[in-house]
Parts: structure tokens; C-alpha cells; sequence
């Protein structure tokens, strides 16, 4: 069914009606494409375009119509919305004029965004709850481990130790900046482009107030052309998803390396894991892998809409019917992600004595170099001296903490016996006492922090 | 110089030296340098690591270096933190213990960090002004042109009559989200990262709640690793920033189209507007077309940088040593768009004539349909007969409006003498009278809403 | 079914095997696989691990396996290569032996890329194939619009007077183009990966040139890590594909402004158009809209690509199973555009009048610069008298052939009766008789070229 | 100054003068740009234009142009051709009329085509010697390293034992394809632009084959509009560029963790390492971050190119000058990482004992599972047995080759004594003796292959 054709003397080439068909995408909308129709049909009939008859046969088909999109393929209509307006068609009686009543006023153009926004705001808050549930599961593990020493990695060479559960808040932080980003791209979703009909606007006089108090929204949109043309609201979102998955990627990236047997810092459990075809001891991180390829996809889908936005004049071009797929494969995307990366951290062993092992005296670099500063040496100073402590070490083939006091001296006099303290990991630890750092009270406060920003409050 | 090296025995080869020196754009950072680096210094007073004396002298050694980073080109540095110390170093005299304390403590991993926070910030304030410029010349040419008919056009072809004010308008609202997103990322640059050290956090027991205060900020970032690691509020800069530019890209095309000659609608004034080398009648509409073209250089950026920060693990990676110019690109694209685009609006002349002279009875075909519907026929059926009677009308090569009345009822006899009251521009555009419509009412109180917007309380 | 297992203690996470199961999409290569592993059971048989009995039983149970592939979904299984090897053990009866003999020696490392391969390299042909089909329809249509003068533009603005032809040829040659860079992506397809294991190479001392013989190529991958770990193949493609988007949509732009009222060039065949749900009058170039709006995805597809792969070590990443939907998707794409396109174009109605009509004598302006130039004034001059001439007949608001002789002599004394003959359009496009340019023995050259590069000796 | 402006009553806003603004960028194209007029200016005397003397005034004058370009800054100029054009008046006298015939005929839309044409080509050259360069070092490095055995991994997992060299060489190939990429690109550059004028031909009846011979072209483009339109080489180009970025990129993963403190399978020479600020003992490998990160880079130069040329009808439209700083960016960002790439290759130390020590027993599982193969087991049981003895091994916290016999036995009975050939890591890699493996011999023949691909009949 098509729903045009008036003037239009041949029927369309069957390959033209294949590139333009969206049905088998937009289905999704099937419910957001009832509610909107019944809260328009309401307008209607607040109007007189429908009598109190009509618009209650119209509510009742809608009801059966709803039932049908969940039962029937229906992919022979050009779209959603073709599809529910020859549904309800056929319900309430082949040529029944109250059924095509239903679309007056109003046009694809203003319907498909409604819908599309309608959908998009209650998928995000979907995904955002997920997201929550896979922070819940950080700040736990996060408790856990607030004492468990490793190495922390800069240019993935070791730089300082840090606690383990501070590597498990900054993927939490990172999330919440995340969810933060979604919430804006939601209420810049939640504007009422209905009533703008082609682009003109309605021309019924129907209450745009009352249809957006009626299907949950804050807010109309202020213009009819704007509201038809404009697309920001889903890159928006993609931009949003695009940037969560360069945190997905970057966590995934630390969990394969190290679960590594050259790392050996953590262990997947085997449901969170899958082996070879061919090599029978491989225990592979598969679904790390995967979230860390997938995020590629979802910066294809930004890159995708953003140009084919860029591409078009003001006013709603067909190519804008390319809004919908990347935006369902971002979603779907992440939908397969999120319980698999809750899993993995959820179920992760943490081999704390592999972890201790790693923590070479080089790490403490640092603490040597403040220990001289502490004693009065200019930084820029200590940490030369140290280089060159450290190159000496190195080439007698020793670590750095079993020089005799003496070879450091040649260094500088500042060093004594107290600078055994500069080689004690869990000290310093301990001395990265400050809002944000590693020290146990430091992380206590994070997580607190943490559990604020998740209370329904926070 | 170099800020390391004690522990290397060969100097560094000069091809990675230029590889990694980015020097030639960080200096836009001097002045931010010089800032935190004061701020720094208080708090390393207050801990004890300076003495009052030689926070005096850095204060006023940093006044110097501020004056001298404006005078030379300091390209031997490595980046700009290395030029500041030294120039600092200098101005202090060789050597001197006083240059050399500053560093403690601090990594150039949340110094840069800290400094390009502030510089974006401010630079997004800049740009969101100048947004608003835009907003408020297109919000006065829109007040000039509030009853000036065109055609309104969907796929490139005449939909329905509409007013001038109206496409402008809805610039001004794509404008507006662009603010709301651009004031986000703004928000978001302005969390404190200084104070994480290389990652591990600082161990002088630094207040970082002060240090915020001091440089105008009101969080403080709750993670050391996260603070040095994370890049997403750069992203998130630039994501608004070629959503931005899918604006821009789309207005350019409008204006571009309109001023052709096939158009006529509106038309640049000379300064506005360039030449050709060869063809000496053209005066082309080149600030449109570049503003079109570096539109995909926006894209380009935030792809650039989603691309480098989604291939890392956590924590710092020289590799994000790749955010800065996609950021400054984009930042200089705009501001080198913005007047442009600004001046172009200003100075435009609209040919009202031209404008009218487009409308063509087909415009109002949907209002026929309207016609009909008010005498109680479906629309559907209202939109198939409109079809016929136009088809009817091409084939006698006759515009619909010219059909007699009693042709016209061959397609439907609800058709009657004030059928004549459907074939008037005017009077369509008044019945879109609705909130967002392009009635004459309905465009005041637009206006009235978006200069409500763009008022300091708004 | 699962390839693997042996050394886990727990079945995969329902999550994890959603995530990573692709059999949704690679059941394309269904018929690949097959023909992989006839070839690859042969090797098994000559190296000796299969008896002749068993590579008969192999063969003839993959005929039954390659009808039921036709015939069932497949869902269940993780991928098209474990879907085989189940199918193919179940023909050949419960735990045979000899159906889990065939995965010997060889990974789904380098058989899944083998059947990538080989699948995109036909898929290529096919490609080009109605590439070619566009490209002699637009020959042909060249042919009957080889004298066909319209406005040639530059910044969409009037420029010089060109054939209608030209611009038919300019979309041909850059399609050759693009089959030049297709053929050049299928060839690098067209070597085998197969024999790489997966990673170190197959041990059976199995015959790689021979496989790649029989299944129809000419060269070996000459390393095994690079064969399992390699996919600028199909990067190579996407570039391809994106670049010849690149040309689709500018194509579709060129149609959808030359069909609008303003232009009026051209006009779609109702077979080719679309209409609008609300506006009766509408004919909307929708195929054109929506091959614009793709290339955004074919883009995108890129992308998605690229950025997956720049994020990952050398060698096998599962990352890498994201390879496939881009491409897919890409192929899909294309697949649906370029039908449309060629009916597009084949059906397309040029209004000659409509194009004459819009050679306005302002297209001359270079004719009569070169008219001086032709009398010895030096051409930046001639440029500079022609445009005060253009702004005095501009102020006077007349065109400026209709300037007397003596107000023309006001600017140069150059001027004389003959100027008349610089405002004849023929003679303009005439005078470009040179290789590539508009006149009619320039068109006529040009169109031989083009069939001799369609020939299959072209 | 401009080259045109006579109906122009305004001068350019400075707004739009600076964002039009190319001669900060294609300054570059100066001699390039000398380059062409030369052979133009031959032209213009082959027909006539020119007299023997002024060709010759302006052949010496473009000497002296040629001169003025290396001195001067010229940011004033428009761009690169008119600063060259300007110049050229200067140095004839001001006012002469002999520069003023040098533009005749021709545009700055064929011009800059061609020289930017031509300017890539070389440059393509010059990139792919040095590529070549690096893989000479590569080739040099396999033949030390043919023996020396480390694990290859697959997911970041222990694989296979494989030599060095095979790792070494898979780069070579990979470069090997994107050098034929490359050259590819270079050739669709060499084709003659010249000629087309603004997009109607040339009117005065130069020879386009004699200017492409003496521009040292081989073809010349066979459509006008096309000439001054297209764009897919550079489009070609660029993703040339961004495909060889992924395999530095990959390439740099991998040299980062193979010399971290976990793998320390190699490490750097200082000269190609730096250090950090904060801590003294870092030895960081900045040269591979900076490339890996550069990469997102190369990426999105590719991206800003194809979406600005995406979003244009055909014909030239200034947004086309965005084509240049894209691909400028890429060569230089090529330019700086391949000599530090070629330098870390070059000095890379390699620990062969580092390597070995990695070689973990559970690398020989795929042998095990084929010494049952060679016994006649199929390989899926081979596979599943081999699983279970690995869990079975892991279990008692021994390696799997420390199991006695009688263990392996409660398996599978095919075990016997010769089981111990399993366990040897060289004849592991000596089995995979096939074209494309990891035996000495293969590797030997591998390298030939490499060297023959090199030499210049290669």
C-alpha cells in the first residue's frame, strides 16, 4: 500500500520501491506509531475533524491494530506508518472514512520524527539503566580491591604503584560522564515535532500543548520547518554512544592485556570466555575483543548520519530516512555489549600475588626522587640524580633498592639510612593522600563519592 | 630542553624529536601555562615545598616569562610546559634551586591536561558569543521578513507557502541546541585534572578543592587515572562542534541555492561574495561554499581524534598527544565561519518579487485537499482526488486554479464557488495558525520566544 | 554447536554468545565454505590424513550439506564454518571420523578469510558489471544529447554554455574510474590465505599453490601471520566503494536541482519518482534522495572499518570478525542504488527548451573577453573591460548584448560590429574544439573513447 | 591581490578574504605552479597568443618569479597562482601586457588541478622510496632473526611457536600492498587537467597531448567537466594513506608490548625512546605512541575529504579547495613517523633469551592434537582430547608435557613414548614447512621472494 499516487500515471519501478522500503527497520516504531496516532485522533476530534463516533472506533481499531504488528511480517508496506494507517483500514472496514480521517493535518514528515523520538528517548533510559547496573558492578569489585596493589601503567611501562580499585573507579567516572551526555541527548529528544505537518504546520488548530503534556513531553518545538529538518537530537545520541565506546574499547583493551600470561593480573571465567578451533589451550577474551571491534561500528554510524546530515539543504530531504538504521545499530550494539562487559568484571579473578609480583622497585623512581626533595633538593634536580642512580643500578645489574648507601652518595649527599622508606610500595600508596588519589582513605572517600552520584539522589 | 634524561645514554634521534614536538601548536597555551604554574605555586608554599621568598620570586619570574612567551618563537622547546620552565629557569638564573622546586610533584600528564581544560573552556565561551551574534542577526532579519512569502520545500521541490521568517528562525533554533551542547562541553572541560600527577596522584598533600577555586572551577575530578587518562570532554567538544557545522553546511546550501539565478530568491552583497579568474560575470557564493566545504573538516576532526583515543588502553599514552589539533582545527574552522556567515545574514537582499513570482499554484494543492476535508471528506480521499484534478490540469496544461468549476466536479461535486478561497498564498499561510506555524501571530510569538532565549535570564 | 571446549569448566554466558555469534550474517559464505573445503579435503586426501574413501565420503556429504544450506536457518550454530562441520557430521552419521577428519591442519583464521575472500572478489565482478550497465546507459544517452546546449555551472552558478553530453560523460569517467579501483580491490582478494593455520602455517605439508590453482587464483599469501591478520583487502574495497558514493551522490544532487520547478532541465519518470502523503502535487526524485543519503553509510561503512582495525596488535583479533557486516552492507547498498540509478537516468525526460531557455547571455561574458583577446587584448585586461561592461548593462538593467556598439567602444575602442558574433551559444561551445571539450567533434571523439573502454578489449 | 573584480562595487569583507584564503598552504605548489605556466606559455605561442619575444620575456621572468617564491612570504596573495601571476607582472613592468596574455584561456580551476596533480604524484613517489626504505631495514632484521623462536600470538594469547621473522616480514607485506595502493594513486594523478578552462575546453586550440607529454603525463583527461570536478584521486590517495596508517599502527602495538616490562622481548635504543618528567626511570616509547596515535589523524583526513566531496553537485564549487590541507597533512604526518619507524626497526635490540623463556609448554597443543592426527586420530577428538589433558594438567599445577605417560593414557591410548616429539619448540616451527610457514627453509624462500619484490625489476 502506498499513500500517495493521485496524479501519478505508472506504478513505481520495483527497484526504487526496494531502495526506499524501510519497513523492515522502522517496525520497531509499531507502538510509538499507535500512541501517537491515538493521541493525535484526539486532537481530531477536539478540532470537530472527527466525531466522539469516530474517534472511539479509531481507539478501539488502534487496539487491534497494535495486535497485529506484533503477529503479522508486514513487510509488504512501503513503512511503518503505511503500514498502521492500512491496518486500522482494514479493521474498521475496507474504504472506511473515519480511518481515513486519521491522517488530516498531518504528514509522514512530522509522524516518523515524533515516533522516532519517542523511541530513541525510552531506549536511552534503557541503556543508561544498563550502564548503571555495569557501574553498580565496578564500585563492588571496586570495594573489594581498594588495598590490592599493582603497577599503574603510563605508555604501558610501569610508572607508580596505585590500587586496583582505582583503575575500577576511573572506568566508573568515565561512565557517568557517559550517562550524563545520554541524559542531554534524551531531553533534546523530548520535544514535540508533531503539528508541524509537511512543514508548514497544522492548519486545524490543534493544541500542540496539550499532545505534548499527552504523550509525556516537556516541551514543543518552537518551528515547523526546524522541526521536520532537524537531526541534531539523534547525532547527539550517536555522538554520545560513540564516545561510551571509546571507554567500552579502552577497558576492553586493559582487561585483554591483563589477562595475558605475560601480565597473568586477572582471569576471566570461562562463561566470559571462549577457546580455539584449532589451538586447544587458548582461553581467549572474545568478548572483550568484541567490544573493543564493535566500537569501531558504533563511530561508523556517528561518521554515517553526520554525513548525510551535512550533506542536504534545510527541510526534510528523503535521504534523512538514513536516520534510522545507524541510530538501531548503536543501540543494538550496545544492548549486546553492556551485559557482557558487567559479566566479565562481575565474575573477573583478581590474582593479587601476580600483581605483587610486578611491582618492580623501578616504580618507586618517584618516591625516591621526593624523598630527596622532602630533604630540601630541587625536583628538577632529584629527579636527574635519580636517572643517573637508576642508570648505575642497571649497569651493575642490580635493582636500585640494593645499593649500598655509599654508591648512593655518590650521587648525592643527601641520601641516608631512612631512605629504605622511599622503597616500601604500600607507603607510597599511602602518601597519594588527596582528594582523587590512591591512598586507602582517598578511596574510601571515591567510593562513597561514587555511590553518591548512583543514589536516586545523587 | 628536556624535563628527563638522566637515566639515557644517547640523545634523542632528530626525526623523533620533531615527531613528538608540539611545540608549534601548544604555545597557544602560554598564558594557561603561566596561570596554573601560579596557582601551583601557592600550593606548593602552603605545604612547605617553597619558602615565602621564593614564591615571591616565582610569581615575578613568571611575569617575565609571560611577557617573553608573547615575544618569541620558542621552537627549540619540546612542548610548552618545557619552554615555560625554562624560560622561568632563566629569567631565575642558571641553575637556580627556586625554577627547579616548581616541578615537584606535578607530571606534564595533568598539567596539560589541566591547562588545555582551561583554554577550551574559555574558548567555547568565545565561540558560543559569537553563536549568539549569528542568532540575533538572523532573529532581526527574520522581524524584517515576517510576512514575506516563498515557497517552503520538502525533497527539493515547492511543498507549501510558508514566510521567509520562518527558515531563518528555524536556523536560529538549530543554533541554539548547538549553544546548549557547546555550554556542556564547556562544563565538562571545567573539572580539575591537576593534582593526579603522573597518575598516581600528588603527595604533597595539596588542597585541590583551593586550587579549583582559584583557577574558576567547581569539581574537582575524583580520580587520578581517570583525570590524566580521559579525553571524552574534547570529544564531546567536538562532536557539538560538527554537529555545528551540519548546520552551517545545511544553511550555506539554502543560501547558496537561493541566490542562483535559477532561484533569484535572495542576493549577497559584493563584499560578501567573490569573482571568478576567468569568467567575468560570475560573483560566486564562495564564504557559503567554503563554510559547506570545511564542514567535512569539522567531521574529519572529531573522527581523527575518536579514532586515536578508542585505540589505547587507559591511563596516559603519548598518543593523546593528538588532542589538541583537531580541537584547535575546529575551533579556528569556526571562528574563521562564524563572521562570515554572520555578515553574509546582515547584508543579505531578500527579492520579495522573486519570491513571489515562485509561488505556483501547486503550492496550494494540500490546501485544496484541506478544502474538502472541512466539507467532510476523508483526507485520504481528499489527497487522491487533489491528485486527479492536478494530473486533469497537466494534461490541459492549465494550472489547477484555472480549472472551471464544473471540471473540477467531475472529481468531486462537495467542490463549490468558494473554492476560490483555497488558491490564496496568504490566506494558507494564516491557517497554519498553531504554536511553531508560519501564521503572522504565530511568527510573533516565536520571536518573542527566541528573544526570551537569548536574553541573559532566558 | 561449539568447535572447542575441552579445557572449559562452564558453558559460554548466553550474552557472550550472542555477542560474538555471526552466523546471522555470515551465512553468505555458506557456499564459499563449501567449495574451501572440497578444495581443502583434496589437499588432506593427497597428503595422506584422508583415504580415498573418506574424501568421497567428504565430498558427496558437502552436496548434501550445500542443499540444506539453502534450506534451514542456521541460527543455532556460531558461525557458517561450524555450521558446515556440524551439517557435514551429521550427513555422515553421528561421531564419524571422517567428517572430524576435514578441520585437520587448517583454523578458522584462515579458512573464514580464504571464504571472504573469494566471496568479495565475485562479488566485485558483479559490482562492476552493473556499473558498466549504468555506464552504457549513460553513453547512450549522451548520443542523443550531443547537441543539447545548456548552462554549464561552477559554484552553481551559470559559467560558461556546455552540451548536455558533457555532463553525461563527466559521471561515465568517473565511474571508470571507480571500476579501475574495484578491479584493483578484487585482485588483492584474489590470493590465498589458506595454509596459514592460525597463525604459524599448516603442517600436513599440504600443496598452497595447488589449492590456489584449483580455487582459481593466481598468487599465495606469502606469510601466515599476514594471511590471518591482514584485511586492507577489504578496506581497499570500502574506500572503493565509498569513493564511487562520492560520485553517486553528486550525480543524485546534479538530478534532484535540475528536476525542481526552478530549473526545470529535466524530468523523472513516475516510475522513478515518489509522492507525498500530505501534498497531492508532488513529485519527489526520491531514488536520487536516498543514493545521496547512502553514501553517508558507505562512509560510515568505512569507518567503522578502519577505526576497528588501526585499534589492534598484529595477528588474529577477534576484533576482526567485524570485517564482514561493512562490507555486506556496503555491497547491499550498491546493490540497491545502482538499478535505480540506471533507470533513472535511462528514463529521464531532457526538456531542451527549459535548458535553452536558461542560456542567459551573461554565459557569453568569457566569449566576448576572448572576442578582445582575439583582437590582441591582453586577457587579464579583457577580463577587467568585460566585467565594467556586465555592471554597466547590469545598472541600465538590460542584458548586455543588447548594449550599443558606442557604449561598449566607452570601455575599449577594441569593440567592433563583428562583437555580435560572441553572443551565439553554438559557436561558443564550438569554439571549445579541442580534446575533452564541448564541441560536437569533441563529443563525438569522446563517446568513441568511452565505448573503446567498454569493450572487453577496452 | 585578486583576479577579478570589474563588476564588483564592493571590496571583500576581510572576514571573507581570510577564510578564503589558501596561500598559507598552497604556497607549496610554487614551483609546481612555475612548472605549468612554462609549458602553457608554450602553448599560448604554438597558437598564436603569444609572440617569440614574449614568450621569452615571460619564460626569463618566470626565472626570476621562481627566485622570489623561495624568498618571500607572499601571505598577502589570494593564493599560490595569483601571487605567481602578480610576481610575474612585477618583474615584466607594471602593466605589462605580456603577463596579462599568460592567464588567456585557462582558469584557476584547471590550473590548480594540474598542479596539485602533479605535486601528489611526486610526492607519492618520494613516500614510497622511503617505505622502501623501511622495508630494506625489516628484510635486514628477518634475515638475523630467521631462527629466532617467541610465541605468536592470536587474542593476545600465546599461539603458536613462530620466529621473528615471520612477524618482521608480515609488516614487509603489508607495506608492499600499500605501496601498489600508493602507486596506483600517483598514476590516476598523472593525467593531464590542463586544458579544461573553467569546465568548457580550452577555445584557442592548445595541444592537451603535446602539454601532457611535456608535463612528462601519459594520458590526458578525456572530459572538461570532469577534469575541473573530480577528486577521487586524492579521495584514493588519502585512503592509501589511511589503510598504511593501520599497519603502523598495528606495527606499534606490537613493538610497544613486546618491549614493556611483561613481554621484554625487544628493546629500544635511547635515541628512539624518551623519558619522563615526573618519573626517573621510565624509558618510554613515544616514537610508536606518536604513530599509533597519528594514525586517528590519517584517518580523518580521509574522512574531511570524502564527506566535503560527498556533499557538492558535479562542476566546481569552491569547497574544493578543502582538498588540499587534508592531503598535506597526511604526506607530512607520513613524512615524520616513517624515519622514526625505519630507526626503531633498525636499532631495535631483540632478547632472543626473553623470547624463549615465553615459550610455554601449552604452545604445543596444537602439536600434541596432531601427533594424534599423525597416529590416525580424527582431529576434532585430537582437539577434544588434547583439551581435557590440559585441564587435566592445569588441575594437578604441572605442565602439561611433565605428565606421565600412564596420565595421558586415561585419554586417549595412541599416546606412546614418542610423545615427547611434541614438546620441542624448533621442530614445532620445522613442521610448518609450506610456502608462507615458519621453517627455516620457508622462511628463507620467503625472503627471496621479499628481495626480488624490492629489486627494481621486481
Amino acid at each position: 500500500m502506498k499513500l500517495w499516487g493521485g496524479r501519478f500515471t505508472k506504478p513505481t519501478a520495483p527497484e526504487l520501491e526496494q531502495l526506499g522500503s524501510s519497513i523492515e527497520f522502522d517496525r520497531r516504531l509499531g507502538s510509538e506509531d499507535v500512541r501517537v496516532n491515538r493521541v493525535y485522533a484526539r486532537e481530531l476530534h477536539a478540532v470537530g475533524i472527527l466525531d466522539a463516533e469516530e474517534l472511539e472506533a479509531i481507539q478501539r481499531g488502534l487496539d487491534v491494530v497494535e495486535q497485529k504488528l506484533q503477529e503479522q511480517p508486514l513487510l509488504l508496506d512501503e513503512d511503518i506508518h503505511t503500514a498502521v494507517e492500512r491496518l486500522l483500514g482494514e479493521v474498521l472496514g475496507e474504504g472506511s472514512p473515519t480511518a481515513a480521517k486519521l491522517p488530516t493535518g498531518r504528514s509522514r514528515n512530522d509522524l516518523a520524527v515524533t515516533e522516532f523520538r519517542a523511541y530513541l528517548a525510552s531506549a536511552i533510559t534503557a541503556l543508561s539503566e544498563k550502564i548503571g547496573t555495569l557501574q553498580s558492578t565496578l564500585v563492588a569489585k571496586a570495594r573489594t580491591h581498594k588495598r590490592t596493589l599493582l603497577p599503574g601503567y603510563t605508555h604501558m611501562r610501569r610508572g607508580q604503584p596505585v590500587v586496583f580499585a582505582q583503575y575500577l573507579l576511573a572506568y566508573f567516572w568515565s561512565f557517568e560522564r557517559d550517562k550524563a551526555r545520554l541524559a542531554a541527548a534524551r531531553e533534546r529528544c523530548r520535544e514535540l515535532a508533531m503539528g508541524a505537518g509537511a512543514l508548514a504546520g497544522n492548519p486545524f488548530g490543534i493544541d500542540r500543548l496539550r499532545m505534548a503534556e499527552e504523550l509525556g513531553l516537556e516541551r514543543v518545538m518552537p518551528n515547523s520547518i526546524d522541526a521536520v529538518s532537524s537531526r541534531d537530537h539523534i547525532l547527539e545520541f550517536l555522538s554520545a554512544a560513540a564516545i561510551l565506546g571509546t571507554h567500552f574499547s579502552r577497558m576492553s583493551e586493559d582487561l585483554i592485556l591483563w589477562s595475558s600470561a605475560e601480565f597473568g593480573f586477572v582471569s576471566f571465567d570461562d562463561a566470559y570466555a571462549t577457546g580455539s578451533s584449532i589451538m586447544p589451550q587458548k582461553q581467549n577474551p572474545d568478548g572483550c575483543e568484541l567490544t573493543r571491534g564493535k566500537t569501531g561500528r558504533l563511530i561508523g554510524d556517528l561518521v554515517s548520519l553526520l554525513t548525510t546530515v551535512k550533506g542536504i539543504a534545510t527541510g526534510y530531504q528523503r535521504d534523512l530516512q538514513e536516520d534510522k538504521e545507524p541510530a538501531f545499530d548503536a543501540l543494538d550494539t550496545l544492548d549486546l555489549l553492556l551485559p557482557v562487559m558487567e559479566g566479565t568484571i562481575r565474575t573477573l579473578t583478581v590474582h593479587e600475588d601476580k600483581m605483587a609480583e610486578a611491582l618492580s622497585s623501578d616504580l618507586l623512581a618517584t618516591d625516591l626522587a621526593e624523598y630527596l626533595v622532602r630533604k630540601g633538593v630541587a625536583f628538577r634536580s632529584a629527579h636527574g640524580i635519580v636517572g643517573q642512580v637508576l642508570a648505575f643500578a642497571a649497569e651493575k645489574g642490580i635493582g636500585p633498592e640494593s645499593l649500598p648507601l655509599d654508591d648512593l652518595r655518590n650521587f648525592s649527599d643527601i641520601f641516608d639510612e631512612d631512605v629504605a622508606t622511599a622503597w616500601d610500595f604500600r607507603a607510597s600508596v599511602e602518601r597519594r593522600d588527596i582528594e582523587g588519589g590512591v591512598s586507602l582513605r582517598a578511596i574510601e572517600e571515591q567510593l562513597e563519592r561514587a555511590e553518591r552520584a548512583m543514589s536516586p539522589d545523587g
